[in-house]
């Protein structure tokens, strides 16, 4: 029942948060700032515990779960940065003029409430508790177990905050606490996951809830006939190995099949460290190792490209929105017709044109604070700032106006918009 | 199989017909409007068959079921009023300047396959199919059987739209449809159910796909102690009386206590067609029949209200966030502090000050064409018009850049927002 209380307690909690005015939601993040700074012995001493026990994980595991004065500084600058950035709630996105002294305002307001659930990473916690009061939701923090010492400590420093409603954030700590979470749709709205694509399937299939996230990046680059070679090879270089364990790094390359002659053997060169695997026609260029039919759907996060060659930008498209995750994907090209077709017809989250597919991240797109990347077509999608952890309500100023008094032509609607500000 | 299929087949021609000009799209919206003239003695034979096989259902189905010329007129004029209005496609919604010749746009974009089910309306299934057509969606038609035959003579008309990919349109005849539909969420983006309150409940229950739409409607009105007696009365009467069998009539009606003795009894007088349920206080006022706690949650849809007095603000707030269904709740009141709370604190998609509830409605609110109204938090929320109809995709235009050239300070990030129209 611990986690029904919790998400009950959240939801009840959720709109007197949604109330409290921005200098109450700022204050309580540097408050946040300042207990981590005044806890750091105890956070530092609750770490070395949970790093002991997990003495025998492998090393970037133990490299996520560390958390120093470093991770401290970065939890700390996040929680500044945050109380300096713009309301994100309370802005008006429309107003319209119904009728005299009748006004409507599409205003943004928190979600209500968050359930969030990652692994390891205990700085993730802070920095999802921080952005959830930012934005006024309630958040249920399901860290993870290899974490638990830390993660307490932390929520210590968290729960120090002043001013605002008690449960606004709860810490669950046991994996019953992820199934039931699940299926707590009436309170929970929305869900978000951190951790392997695994974890964040899992999730997804296992819940009604809205999820905010992607279980995949299986990302393409497609060199078409009409591609700078030099580019293609400096695109597909950075896609792939710049950074290869990321959602955002290129798996599969596609090549038209009039440039991949000559194309082929630059990509190839300019990665020496990269493994290629290609279809026949790919293979008869390049003579690198086979793809099977699993390399398509292949997720490497590694040093491994599949190749394959093909006869048109239908068959890449086709190949893209059958094989790809909706994540990202790039096209090389100099023909503005290829590439609005590109941009067009791939149903991608992120479509880009004569760039990495690195792009692809919330930071590099000026979003400033981003909650997760999302290959859902609803609510957000793509890079996702702190935007995503808003909804908006309909305000509605009258003067005792009816509906009737429409119907007897007391009034008549203008509907016009204009430039305002909700006044509540 | 043939849900599969259809599903299938709408996803695959749901990325053509997003690249789709809006030229096109509004052509072919105007062939339906001339298909539908041109067969409409089909269409009526059909509706016939239909009316005859219905005979004995109750009458208001039948008139829901009944396409007869005005219906046609009216389906008619809808298509030619959507051919008229602005693309809701490829809209920039915002553009970023990320570094020289590096260009962010947020654009636009349909969400993909939509799946509509509704009961009985004939006419509905037009207007599903011109919005999703306007809005570039491939769209599963599941209709109710007792409206088979007019059914399929619209959709014959519907098919005759020229210029679209095969299969953006498909419909669906059985029950075993819906049930199949609901599983597949790899293909459906969106559903849409029209129906009863259990109709929808039902589907919302039964699917991991998003569903704009809302099971219930269960509306309260709430007279603050700093109401005006005489607009309270005609909110209220209006709220309740002007249509009591729709989402937004009210149910409840909150009053506090210190103007309750005042209030009641001219809000009764005003309103002597309607049954008035009360709890104690306001039995011991007005002397209606008791409510019981079940009343509290009740959708009448019917000339019944429930009363209860309240003791302040607060308790109006707590009632209406533990008892109402999120769609649309009202304070009448002087007080701007009153209002302010209300509005801010009431976890309602749309909260008035001083107007019925009967104003939660697309056309009410001005958005053109209603898709419907939504309890949801996510994605579109209270009356949603072709906006909710629509997602959104980053394009970013490069020259070549990668992110490696931001390490090594080729590039530097500007981040700037810029007044710009994405040119693919």
């Amino acid at each position: 029942m611990q986690t029904l209380d919790a998400a009950r307690g959240a939801k009840t909690a959720s709109t007197k948060l949604a109330a409290l005015p921005l200098s109450v939601r700022n204050a309580a993040l540097l408050d946040i700032a300042d207990a981590l700074r005044a806890d750091k012995d105890a956070i530092f001493a609750a770490n070395v515990l949970d790093m002991a026990a997990a003495a025998s994980l492998p090393d970037p595991l133990l490299k996520r779960l560390k958390y120093d004065e470093h991770k401290l500084s970065e939890s700390v600058d996040e929680l500044r940065a945050l109380a300096s950035l713009p309301d994100p709630l309370n802005r008006t996105l429309a107003a319209t003029q119904l009728a005299d002294d009748l006004e409507l305002y599409k205003v943004s307001c928190p979600i209500g409430v968050i359930g969030t659930i990652f692994e390891s990473r205990p700085d993730a916690l802070v920095q999802i508790a921080a952005l959830c009061l930012k934005t006024g939701n309630a958040v249920l923090l399901k860290g993870g177990s290899e974490a638990m010492n830390t993660n307490r400590a932390l929520f210590a420093a968290i729960a120090k905050a002043a001013g605002l409603p008690s449960g606004w954030a709860a810490l669950l700590e046991s994996r019953e606490d992820v199934t039931a979470m699940l299926g707590l749709d009436k309170y929970i709205s929305l869900l978000i996951p951190r951790g392997s694509g695994a974890f964040v399937k899992y999730i997804m299939n296992g819940t009604r809830i809205p999820v905010l996230g992607h279980a995949e990046g299986l990302c393409h680059v497609y060199v078409d006939d009409a591609a700078d070679i030099t580019m293609a090879a400096s695109i597909v270089r950075d896609s792939k190995l710049q950074y290869p364990a990321v959602c955002n790094a290129v798996e599969t390359l596609l090549v038209h099949r009039d440039i991949a002659r000559r194309a082929l053997p630059v990509i190839l060169a300019s990665m020496p460290e990269c493994e290629f695997r290609g279809d026949a026609a790919a293979r008869d260029i390049i003579g690198c190792s086979p793809a099977t039919d699993s390399d398509w759907d292949a997720e490497y996060l590694d040093r491994v490209l599949s190749v394959r060659v093909v006869p048109d930008i239908d068959a890449a498209i086709a190949h893209i929105n059958g094989h790809g995750s909706g994540h990202t994907d790039a096209i090389v090209t100099s023909s503005r017709i290829s590439a609005a077709r590109f941009m067009n017809e791939v149903d991608s989250a992120d479509v880009f044109w004569n760039a990495s597919t690195r792009f692809a991240d919330g930071y590099r797109f000026g979003l400033g604070a981003e909650v997760g990347v999302s290959t859902s077509r609803i609510h957000a999608r793509g890079p996702v700032g702190m935007e995503g952890l808003t909804a908006y309500k309909y305000k509605l100023i009258g003067a005792g106006h009816t509906v009737g008094g429409f119907a007897d032509g007391t009034y008549t609607y203008v509907h016009q918009g204009f430039d305002g500000v909700c006044p509540v």
